[in-house]
């Protein structure tokens, strides 16, 4: 298949844009796949900070960190994305977001709009110029629905000299795939 | 810039779909600047078959395809794109549009929702298993608003167990850029 799904398209992106030495965060560490993604393009004297308010999630990416034994350049949080500029310094290379329920997990626990959209404008605000947030979004299920069209809504209404952003993702599927947002900056904010 | 616009895209994309050998469509030659870039990548014993129906459009083609020293690989077809099965053998590889005006002529004689649908129902029908429609839509033209619209709508309501329509492209501009429609034939029709 030459066309990527949104999950994969966001990694082919992201393995051209980050660099070794990045500070970065998995805003949604879940079980930990884009955490691990990261620590790995990052290098070894990178940071990826992860983010989850699930300690079960956290519990879960920290198994598969040391599988792949990257734990030393990830640094757990156990606190609310919207919470990340507590946490996080500024000029980071990219945030990566993965709406909606920890697969596996309690499928109430799904992500918050209200949240969702704080998290992500912090993240424009941490960013560096040229860098990029990617946000998967799942309009498909009964929770994402509500917080896709949400999300979408604000995506749109970003300063055009300021930021890119862009839609990728397929159309003519009866359950609603995934869609997701690459947003680049392009100036200071 | 990390993020190509929709033109770019759809190059890299084929760039890595089109193969030495391969039998390719420029539906809408224009400038030719498709043309040459499908004709470098059909490699000598490639074809591409190229159709406009303006004149000035094929001579701009053909010059281009002769400064690159590519013409031998190109059929240059002075016809509707709606009647590429009369030219064309099927189980071809890629079938590229870009829809609107011929950059640089006249404006009235743009593209027409009419036969653009008949040209991509017949591109669908021609591709090979595996192989993409790739078309570029204008909403933020005058004309191409409407087609661009019909388009989109034509293309949500393919099959997906045969289709898969991926649509790319930049959501917070006001001036509407062109929309990439990527179509992935995934089974006989």
């Amino acid at each position: 298949m030459l066309l990527e799904n949104s999950l994969a398209f966001s990694h082919s992106l992201l393995s051209r844009h980050v660099q070794a030495g990045d500070i970065v965060v998995d805003a949604t560490a879940g079980n930990g796949h884009d955490t691990v993604f990261l620590a790995q393009y990052v290098g070894e004297y990178g940071q990826v900070y992860a983010f989850d308010i699930q300690e079960i999630a956290l519990q879960r990416t920290q198994e598969r960190l040391q599988q792949a034994k990257l734990a030393k350049r990830v640094q757990l949080i156990h606190a609310s994305h919207a919470d990340l500029a507590e946490y996080v310094p500024p000029n980071i290379a990219t945030v990566m977001f993965n709406f909606g329920y920890l697969p596996g997990g309690d499928k109430q626990l799904s992500t918050q709009t209200h949240s969702s959209l704080a998290a992500l404008q912090s993240a424009l605000k941490l960013l560096a110029v040229g860098g990029v947030v990617s946000a998967v979004l799942y309009p498909g299920h009964f929770a994402g629905a509500a917080e896709s069209a949400a999300v979408l809504q604000w995506a749109q209404n970003l300063p055009q000299q300021a930021f890119s952003v862009l839609q990728y993702g397929f159309i003519n599927q009866r359950n609603q795939p995934p869609i997701l947002l690459v947003i680049e900056k392009l100036r200071c904010t």
